[in-house]
């Protein structure tokens, strides 16, 4: 009887134990960039965190923080390599003030467009190369889910030629305001919430924002009429962090789920922002039937390049890891360019009626 | 002490089976149309089936056929339909001879490229629409992959009208036939194992297969010079099949894990293809320096168009299911197109140098 006592209370405590490991609860918790409900960047947090939730059975829950509550919108890098938060989730450009190569992780001018850069990363080397700009600080960086190619922004007046750029007030902020104010333009930074009223007040001329999913519910076509297309962030991909000693607790089966998640939310938010620039667009367009698309002339083009090299060749001579990057992007796209340019290149302009 | 036996007892059982039932390995297995190693498709199976067990902790196993093991590369619906296997990886076009309405769900010509066909599928309608098709049968459907835009093919002399067209000897099977036959080619079918020495030996003069990343095995650019961007399959998807039995009978979590681990390995052979691509046709240009990229001339795209046209009207007006479908993505195709008009087209056209 003592020994069948014996077996079964170590039977049952095997069970417990593997049971408890098995059913551990990890409870992340995430810091994004974003505001409360924000539209398709908020979405793709939350759907991630859904994902990983339901795939581990509960296992892995991921509580959201937005910038209401952390009070750091553009601080998520410090956030999660203090440990503060776990992970998070940003644009790796917003804090190349501090980390310069972590800009080239979102997206380079004249570089690649959403497939492309997709591919670069994960059959060209770019995550390996985020690895080297991320493990210093103790933290793994994964895509975080692509804007599509962003618009050039909206003008009140249109831009016919490199003279029309001159002395004109525009709000772009980052790499893009530096090669636009190399051009004469007046680079102003105005906080979002100002931006409405001083487009419409003159205060400035112009101004970029994201692409027509964003730029709806910002207003701005209801003021400028001309919207021109882009050249300065041909594929944003926003990012997801985490802190390297969370990622090692994990079990393997919760990294994957983790990192499966996080994949396919990147590329959700990629498919979603086409939906909805198609949606937003066609609405505007309804709407403001004054509002009207253009492309910069091929001189604006042409110099707004020549800048964009130049920046890129002094950051290149400036820092070997910064060199490694923008030779890996630049080789990768002279390769993979040559593709898009016979497939979807060809084929749309094929279809001209469309 | 009898209670305590019992009471051990009774825990013991519970835990047994609580443990039991999370531990519960489901074995599925699925079919593919591909052969063994086959690359590009062949990996994605191979991808989603290792995402899967791992993100199940080994709950979740998928064992693969190969089409060498079940000797029917194009009868995956019937296979996955009757229940002798789990799964399948196919492509919906195989079988339209017995489900017409199944093609739209791989590509439709003049149709929609790969990011604004998977808008379609999660933002417009493309998935019910696909359930309404595949549920009568008992089977759930899912994108499976896209090789991105598929090239016209390779042509042995140049096109440079609709007549160059009129009596040249193509393999180009399916829809794509039907529409070129109405343009005076001789369609004739091939098996891949003799495309090689029939297009050398001049049996045919033009074959269109895929795009670089499957075609450079074949070797078509050692013989043919001229290589056409294509019009017939802008963004082909394959698909994954399931058998409604075996997926209500996963737990919720597997279930989850499972649809997360197709829809990654879909997007990710799309982005595979996209870099497979690029080094192929490098690859391909160095090798023969005189093989020529090239586009059909307006006349050809166009009558190509009309005929495409008339065929969906066709199709469109012999069944309310088919309209359905071809309506749908015709209407979608119109809004999201205007948003890849002046996003990546424009951004692509302006970078001209590239």
């Amino acid at each position: 009887m003592r020994k069948l006592i014996v077996a079964t209370l170590a039977l049952a405590a095997t069970l417990a134990t593997a049971s408890a490991l098995a059913e551990e609860t990890y409870n992340l918790r995430l810091a994004e960039t974003w505001g409360p409900n924000s539209p398709i960047l908020g979405d793709t947090t939350k759907h991630m965190a859904e994902m990983a939730e339901t795939m581990s059975g509960g296992r892995l829950k991921i509580r959201i923080d937005s910038s209401n509550k952390h009070k750091a919108p553009f601080g998520i890098f410090d956030l999660v390599r203090n440990g503060q938060y776990d992970m998070g989730h940003t644009a790796s450009y917003y804090y190349k003030g501090s980390i310069p190569n972590a800009m080239y992780f979102t997206t380079t001018p004249f570089g690649m467009i959403a497939p492309e850069q997709y591919a670069w990363f994960y059959h060209g080397g770019g995550m390996e190369l985020a690895q080297k700009v991320y493990q210093p600080f103790g933290l793994l960086s994964f895509p975080g889910g692509n804007t599509g190619n962003q618009m050039g922004g909206w003008f009140r007046e249109e831009i016919t030629s490199l003279d029309d750029l001159k002395g004109i007030k525009m709000r772009t902020p980052g790499f893009a305001g530096e090669v636009m104010s190399e051009l004469g333009v007046a680079v102003t930074n105005i906080p979002p919430g100002e931006l409405y009223s001083a487009l419409e007040r003159g205060t400035i001329d112009a101004l970029e924002w994201v692409g027509p999913a964003l730029d709806l519910q910002m207003g701005f076509h209801q003021i400028a009429k001309y919207y021109y297309s882009g050249w300065q962030e041909p594929g944003a991909e926003t990012q997801f962090l985490i802190n390297e000693k969370t990622w090692n607790k994990l079990p393997e089966d919760l990294q994957e789920i983790l990192r499966v998640a996080m994949r396919t939310a990147a590329y959700d938010m990629y498919i979603q922002s086409t939906h909805e620039s198609g949606v937003a667009w066609s609405r505007m367009q309804q709407d403001y039937p004054d509002v009207t698309h253009k492309i910069f002339p091929p001189e604006v083009i042409s110099a707004l390049r020549d800048v964009t090299e130049r920046l890129l060749k002094e950051a290149s001579d400036a820092d070997p890891l910064a060199k490694e990057i923008i030779t890996s992007q630049h080789e990768y796209l002279k390769q993979v360019r040559q593709w898009t340019n016979i497939s979807d290149k060809a084929y749309l302009n094929s279809v001209v009626n469309e």
